[in-house]
């Protein structure tokens, strides 16, 4: 390829038209493509670029190795009138969230709240997006995930929980939801990584040496601290905890301290990653219009906040919309890295590459 | 009274005795009083000293100043199959609390799970004890409460939410419950106090000025950081947000910020508190057997886990678990302060005194 531009930013419909064809040359179906690309180019719209365009390559890889079945048979079965189990037979995680939440949905409506766990799936990039789906049904959506371990049990020296993620959406009326999407450590594992490359070193108390003990230096670093460091981190690895308890236990998978590496080298072996997502209908708990009015209430509440000097105090998901009206105007993004591996897919898979808008 | 003793310690039927005849003569009804005894003694016996014995008082207190109804009428509107209100009449919370629980573990045995939103109600304790009523029922449990303001916003400076607890419980076969029950600030607000007072420094991002910046010197400190300090605030106040949507948008309630303050002076007001608690039946997602056998498995291979020198890895409980042990045995201790409020209280109740195990 040519060599990386300073400023390459592609459209959504393109980046979009990219993926689905890459996702197709490798083997994934129209269902489970157009998941992974809804779900991808949505956090990477809103600039959550740690879980967006970044993982394509990752995901074809899976194909290839056939870790991940791009044709699944994903099968739901309704166990009671408000739960079930998704058996995402070894397909592509966003798939299994996508439909997991759906079902969820559906069962909300009727109900007034519904939960499905999901079982023999794989990663499915950022949790925000399914509880995002079930916001802009009108229903207040929850969505968590394990993974492999990197970070810290509190006062313990090995990688025990993922950054298993919490993620929260409501819907809000006349405006883009609420949207709080979080590892339950303080940083990802790829913010050691791109510290250490460039020689800079982590804040205090999210990372930990071979000890257990606090490192700021990204090449001692063995492994993530959970939230709240070394003081408080029983309250992060809690917090984890329940993640893994909603995801793994409730799904009938391994925990996630025994999954394999998302990162390989095993590209050929499903992992088994469990999810759990849970949609709640708001109008099934007080009248129509009450927690619209309160939620509005709220947040004008909060935006309102005296900020300290040179800040702003935000709701969450305030800053992804800003972000997201931006790059539909400007275009996303890629950084050289993605500039990198994205001809590289042009070419493996002999598809059109990215234009860039920059 | 005489002095306060050294080692005061009381047994637990003698603390409920005493708990029972005060809130009688405080105008509490039977099934009222009886919700109070069972919330604090649960938490004294477990060694959440901050939401135990200590709280009668305050109880008594609003009871008396009328902010509190002892003899509430407690309605349960179940609007859909998993989904209802409960209107707590300003009755005491623990009564609501434990009656919400009672209704959202009864949808859950019918349809899977069940949640219950809570309004008009009043300070409950601690919410770690309505997730423990749902596991000892064989059902994962969910309790969230808000609370009048001690907590900023990430990069605000001043008060917003309360330290909004999140609850989370699970049936452990054979064993006591999974408990996690967490505020989402490090600390809670009478920590500041009992560090104040002993002339202490607190640890490091825990709390801030009236300017919003970290201050370790309790006689500055203003208000509480969100868990994750300075850095990583917004997530310890985007799980408080999430507490607070649940809490105050779902069950028609004012948010927390416009509570009237728990401590007074205005003790004949209804504050208008809300709650959300949730209920999950595990076989309700996947097989009889198959939830306990993976939780069993993941707490085995979370109490083996390697500790730091002199520490010791724990499940969520287990410390708890340990105290109640000890305190069955041995008696609940009251310091010199709770003695003097207890003897005052048997004056004033004309009731008899708690007998010391000392």
């Amino acid at each position: 390829m040519s060599d990386p531009q300073q400023d390459f930013r592609v459209a959504r419909e393109d980046l979009e038209r990219f993926m689905g064809e890459a996702l197709s040359a490798a083997g994934a179906d129209q269902a489970s493509s157009a998941a992974v690309t809804r779900a991808l180019v949505t956090a990477s719209r809103m600039g959550t670029d740690s879980h967006g365009l970044r993982l394509l390559p990752h995901y074809l890889k899976a194909l290839a190795g056939g870790r991940i079945k791009g044709a699944p048979n994903m099968v739901f079965h309704r166990r009671l009138a408000a739960t079930g189990f998704l058996d995402a037979d070894d397909g592509l995680g966003h798939l299994a969230g996508y439909t997991a939440m759906q079902h969820a949905t559906e069962m909300a409506d009727e109900v007034g709240m519904g939960a499905v766990a999901v079982g023999n799936s794989s990663h499915f990039g950022a949790a925000g997006v399914y509880a995002l789906a079930a916001a802009e049904r009108g229903f207040i959506g929850m969505a968590f995930c394990n993974s492999d371990p990197f970070v810290l049990l509190h006062q313990s020296t090995k990688p025990f929980h993922g950054t298993n993620p919490i993620a929260f959406a409501a819907p809000v009326a006349g405006s883009m939801p609420y949207l709080l999407d979080m590892a339950t450590s303080s940083i990802p594992w790829n913010r050691v990584q791109q510290f250490g490359a460039i020689g800079r070193e982590l804040p205090d108390q999210v990372a930990a040496n071979a000890a257990g003990q606090v490192s700021r230096t990204p090449a001692e670093v063995a492994a993530l601290l959970p939230l709240g460091g070394s003081g408080f981190g029983f309250k992060g690895a809690g917090l984890g905890g329940m993640v893994e308890v909603l995801s793994s236990a409730l799904s009938g998978m391994q925990h996630g301290f025994n999954l394999l590496p998302m990162g390989g080298p095993d590209m050929s072996t499903p992992r088994g990653v469990g999810h759990f997502f849970l949609a709640m209908k708001p109008d099934a708990f007080v009248e129509e219009g009450t927690f619209a009015r309160g939620l509005a209430e709220y947040l004008a509440d909060l935006r309102a906040q005296p900020a300290t000097a040179n800040a702003r105090v935000m709701a969450p998901g305030d800053r992804e919309w800003r972000c997201q009206t931006h790059r539909d105007a400007e275009g996303i993004p890629l950084d050289s890295a993605n500039q990198l591996a994205y001809a590289e897919l042009a070419d493996e898979y002999r598809i059109s590459p990215l234009a860039s808008l920059g």
